[in-house]
């Protein structure tokens, strides 16, 4: 399926604009599952690695059905090397096994013949060393990428439509930071500016049946002005909205980008969902995270048109 | 030891600024390792693990003491997943038992917690579930890093200078796309300008004894009139120079940016090394590639001051 119909389609069967990013951290795992994980082997590298899997495996079943896609962040499950890895891969695996779209967080960047390798290990299939064999990637739908190295590192990411994988290019990003370059005086614009023209450029004819493309942008809940400002610019393309709850953007802030129609959104919660269970009385965790993402569907949901 | 004086030292005992970049591919794998690999295992990504190890052992080994520095390219790993990410760490492994020094060109990017994770897994080590626990991440000495997410994305991966890691970060990259953003104008100057003075500020007071800083830069080897302008910014900061040979720029381009002492310049080569054996009637691969490496220090040593 086209990736933007993907998302598209996503949203309107859930009911949800929500991204819930699989996150994992040793303090954001609950004490039953450290608890378990220890007990298990003594290998701390291994019990990482049962940690995570177990606490988001869990956390994937509880959420399928009730959120648009997930989001793993990559450098959670690199922080622990190849073993880490092997995390990432089960819980893609399971992802897809549950029918919810992915979107791994990687912002990769590279060159063009480099680029490729980064698209065939994540989205699609690398080669093997003999026969045309194809080995196949992670295999995730989407990803996001970085644009400072320009067009030619993006573009490679980027395959055929019908292939169904998607790139979300860095255009204005959640953090303070994002200042630093992201604003300086372009033109008669900004950097983000000069980016965003570019993704309309990368993504024009590539609509779906949706109406969006498999170009997308990601665009900070933290700056809503400028959300809105990205719509008018990029009216056929996807935004992944990072920065609501724990980095600070209300809901009304992190729907500023949506269209008059209230689509082509994806507000993604990772801490708030996933630690939810640290500041719930009595709750079990995974049910504090279903919990915390019923209440941020409705908190959307409401700030919608 | 200093991350800035690891390098300059290296460039000094091996009389050599050239860093090999250890990116395999199948295409570049020799057609006995092809065999061989084929040979142990059916498993066609297994195939891959055992070829990329046994060529990159072989070539770490033949260049070990010839050259500055080694640069694995992460994506080249990436593309097999969990698989070539064990790859990866049994190469850095070889790498520091063989006393070479190694940057790990992953181009991270994140905002600072999550950039916190990149750190981890790819420079020191990351936390446990239990205990203080560390548990050691691939322990390179330098990665590279794509600036566009602002100063709090950086900062977070710079760590104390007695930890004796360096961050690389993309300045002017070497490909033709590198015009899209690094170009544009900005104040008085380009991005690229704008970025290297971001680099200046981030690496000031982090010179060890060589007088290099571990806060580096990327600046190709194709734009060699900026190279100069960016060493007149940047005299206290190492440049990662790609763009060498096979992408282009020849010997006087590669150093253009180095400092009046024909210091301060690490030039890569990858494909042009490790793919030697494919235009050499004769030699065995390996030898192939030293030999490659051999002449690439006649000629930058003749093109530096």
């Amino acid at each position: 399926m086209h990736a933007g119909d993907l998302l598209a389609g996503s949203c309107e069967s859930t009911g949800s604009v929500a991204c819930v990013g699989l996150d994992p951290r040793p303090e954001l795992i609950p004490d039953e599952i450290v608890r378990s994980a220890v007990a298990q082997t003594d290998d701390p590298r291994k019990q990482v690695a049962i940690a995570f899997e177990t606490f988001m495996a869990s956390i994937l079943r509880a959420v399928a059905g009730h959120c648009a896609v997930v989001k793993p962040q990559a450098a959670c499950y690199e922080a622990y090397g190849s073993v880490g890895w092997q995390v990432l891969e089960r819980i893609v695996a399971e992802a897809r096994r549950l029918g919810v779209p992915v979107i791994l967080d990687a912002k990769r960047s590279d060159i063009g013949a480099t680029a490729v390798h980064y698209r065939q290990g994540l989205l699609t299939s690398a080669p093997g060393l003999v026969d045309a064999q194809q080995l196949p990637g992670l295999g995730v739908d989407w990803i996001t990428a970085n644009p400072y190295l320009g067009g030619d590192s993006i573009e490679p990411l980027i395959g055929g439509p019908e292939e169904g994988k998607g790139v979300f290019v860095l255009v204005r990003t959640s953090n303070p930071g994002a200042e630093d370059f992201q604003d300086q005086v372009v033109g008669d614009g900004s950097l983000l500016k000069a980016v965003a023209a570019k993704v309309h450029e990368w993504g024009r004819g590539r609509q779906g049946a949706s109406g969006f493309s498999d170009v997308g942008a990601v665009v900070g809940a933290t700056w809503p002005a400028e959300a809105a400002e990205l719509r008018a610019m990029l009216p056929k393309t996807l935004f992944l909205v990072p920065g609501f709850g724990a980095q600070g953007a209300d809901a009304s802030q992190a729907v500023a980008g949506c269209t008059d129609q209230g689509t082509g959104i994806l507000v993604n919660s990772s801490r708030a969902i996933l630690g939810a269970w640290q500041s719930a009385t009595d709750a079990d965790p995974v049910d504090a995270a279903r919990a915390a993402l019923d209440k941020m569907n409705q908190q959307l949901c409401a700030a919608l048109p």
